[in-house]
């Protein structure tokens, strides 16, 4: 059903603050969850609510918690996430970050110990909003399996980067390591639609077109061996910095029954070079520059979500009716 | 013809030697390019070395020179190549940037007007070497088309990372961002055989299977719109850090008629969470998953490499005959 963004927005902050939530984390909360649903991505949106609520109820999220920050170097920040809300530990830690950047020329913060970070465009935003670019990273449970193996292994370990720009919005890449996400394989099972065969495997590890077959199974890399490659070094980054866990014991961003253990990276860097003019302009000649289908110009990464965005405001919200009566009855509101 | 790496080294150095090349500069110079034909990358080996002297003669490449560097904050250096050698400037600024990265946990450098890089792996692997994570981005002339795209708009934009890992070799990723590399394109014209349409475009921004049409034409970026993505966010990062041309503007490292105009980055990071041996054990699961052919097991970036390496160094290195030609004219040896 398409519902107005402006009766959304008060029934998932009612849902929060009725699980003990503090304002401030409850309006960072819910921003992500309602941004990811503007823009189309409602993998990362309102289905994680309940989720979410019953996590901050057995007590494996703490919505209370902001992380233990401690500086190891002037430019090395380590995060002891304390169970917190993604959101609110990773906001945390770029308020914390973003002095210690802008003295340095470049700063990082590892954590672990938080929960799920949600969409990661959302991060890179944050930080070019002060100035500075941004690195982001995360990882998940195993779902991606190696190149030329049949084993679900790796996160999907998506990376995120905002380059802010003048007087302009920023560049923002927010992408996952993997061809595509576990949310559209769900989506098509729900719709009863065959996937491509280079979507993923099943738990054999055998090609599948079913969509609940790849469920139990695995997602493919996206772009082949090069794909691979890139989740995996992600994935030791993040183990490397954070100390967290490897894919295969990665527990508590699906489940509302497990600590969550996956790590996040933030790296925060100022443009130093004073050409984001030059960089606006090379964006205006990529735009214009021949494309495939004179329909369709040459994009940037980011138009497509802002351009839902503004619709979404207008028109408002598509969500599913199971997720928005599950959201009505956990606020209280009527139907 | 196959000759063994005890006769061309000395070649190597003889020709560096023979421009004027100082023997510190000439040593970092003439490593990287024939690390590149050990490992199986003749694209980035000794075919370009002819290319290199001409620069050296007409003053576009300065052999004796290590760049200027500038600390523009504790942990960000900027450097000016002041046309040095794209090895010797990049390895001096690693060496200066070891001990900020320690201090701070994290630092970086970014450069430009130094020649070109050559293969990243080897930068990844000396930071790894002294115990650091790094990450290692450069840009390029235009060769790459932007995903929906008809004309090379991007350069190939490589990325390598570097994990150190205890008592073991490193975790080292290279690569382009892609599908190929525009060598790879050339050695298919040369053997007149055809390439998968879905490598290049032609000069028209059609869709070729005509390696010397694709040669007039662009690269397609690899893994669809998250490689364009990726390969487009790595050309901003770089520009806005070190103030280099964009793609479109980029000249130098494949002429010998232009200054070099391209930029390179260099993240180092202090592995703080000593977790160096969960990393060890993770990638040891990983080769020990199931994969999709028996005979071949799951493989880790850099295994490939390794494994051509060790063989060359023992069956001597592959080096096509007008290459050799080149080599041995140049060092003014008996061919």
């Amino acid at each position: 059903m398409l519902v107005p963004f402006d009766e959304v927005k008060p029934l998932v902050r009612a849902v929060l603050d009725g699980c003990g939530t503090p304002a401030a984390a409850a309006g960072l909360q819910a921003e992500i969850l309602l941004e990811a649903e503007l823009r189309g991505l409602p993998s990362h949106g309102l289905h994680r609510l309940p989720r979410l609520v019953r996590r901050i109820h057995q007590g494996l999220a703490d919505p209370g918690a902001t992380g233990e920050q401690v500086w190891q170097r002037p430019g090395f920040m380590s995060v002891e996430g304390c169970r917190g809300l993604g959101p609110v530990v990773g906001a945390a830690a770029i308020d914390a970050l973003a002095p210690a950047a802008r003295h340095n020329g470049i700063a990082i913060a590892a954590v672990r110990n938080s929960n799920h970070l949600g969409m990661l465009a959302w991060y890179a935003e944050r930080i070019a909003a002060l100035g500075l670019i941004g690195i982001v990273l995360s990882t998940s449970e195993a779902l991606v399996h190696p190149f030329g193996g049949r084993r679900a292994m790796l996160g999907t370990n998506p990376i995120a980067i905002g380059v802010p720009m003048p007087a302009a919005e920023p560049f923002v890449l927010d992408l996952a390591t993997s061809t595509v996400s576990m949310g559209k394989i769900h989506d098509h099972a729900l719709k009863r639609r065959a996937i491509p065969e280079d979507w993923a495997l099943d738990a054999d590890g055998e090609p599948t077109t079913d969509p609940k077959e790849a469920m139990r199974g695995s997602l493919a890399p996206f772009g082949g061996a090069k794909g691979y490659g890139l989740g995996l070094a992600f994935e030791l980054l993040v183990a490397s910095l954070a100390g967290s866990a490897f894919a295969p014991d990665v527990r508590g961003t699906l489940d509302a029954e497990h600590p969550c253990n996956k790590g996040d990276v933030f790296i925060l860097v100022e443009p130093l070079s004073g050409s984001g003019h030059a960089v606006a302009d090379y964006l205006a000649a990529l735009r214009s520059s021949p494309s495939t289908s004179p329909a369709t110009p040459v994009g940037i990464p980011g138009d497509g979500s802002r351009a839902r965005r503004r619709a979404a405001l207008t028109r408002g919200i598509e969500i599913a009716d199971a997720v928005w009566d599950q959201l009505t009855s956990l606020a209280g509101a009527p139907a």
